[in-house]
């Protein structure tokens, strides 16, 4: 199946490439834009078993957030648990 | 208002950092991970105004995304346009 997981910096994290996007998009011609955060996101094939989401949110933890300064939401689909 | 913006490889297109990811999960104990492809998400705080979306898929195509590799997908709040 087809799992999603989304990465972003906590809030109070400073997120300079954020900032820098922001202001390139200023510099562009769009200064309705006033903060930009980036995140990551994954989008992994796992196969079926038991605990899947229990076992993804390990998969966090160990190597795709870094907890300290990011967290994470995972995303199974429909039905899925 | 709080746009996002998800930044995803075309298909086709190789991912060795994915294929690094998936390859670190299996030695990690996660052998049920196929494949892992990496995105970028941006959350963008944009003033009111007309054609937000439309600004936004621009914004993409001239700074987000590298629409020769990347293909892009724009999400407004609920009920904005």
């Amino acid at each position: 199946m087809r799992v999603r997981v989304y990465v972003t910096l906590k809030p109070g994290v400073l997120d300079p490439a954020g900032k820098a996007v922001q202001g390139g998009l200023v510099a562009l011609g769009f200064p309705e834009v006033s903060e930009v955060r980036i995140g990551k996101f994954f989008e992994l094939d796992v196969a079926e078993g038991p605990n899947v989401k229990e076992r993804v949110e390990e998969m966090c933890r160990k190597l795709l957030a870094n907890t300290v300064i990011e967290r994470f939401r995972v995303e199974l689909p429909e039905g899925a648990s």
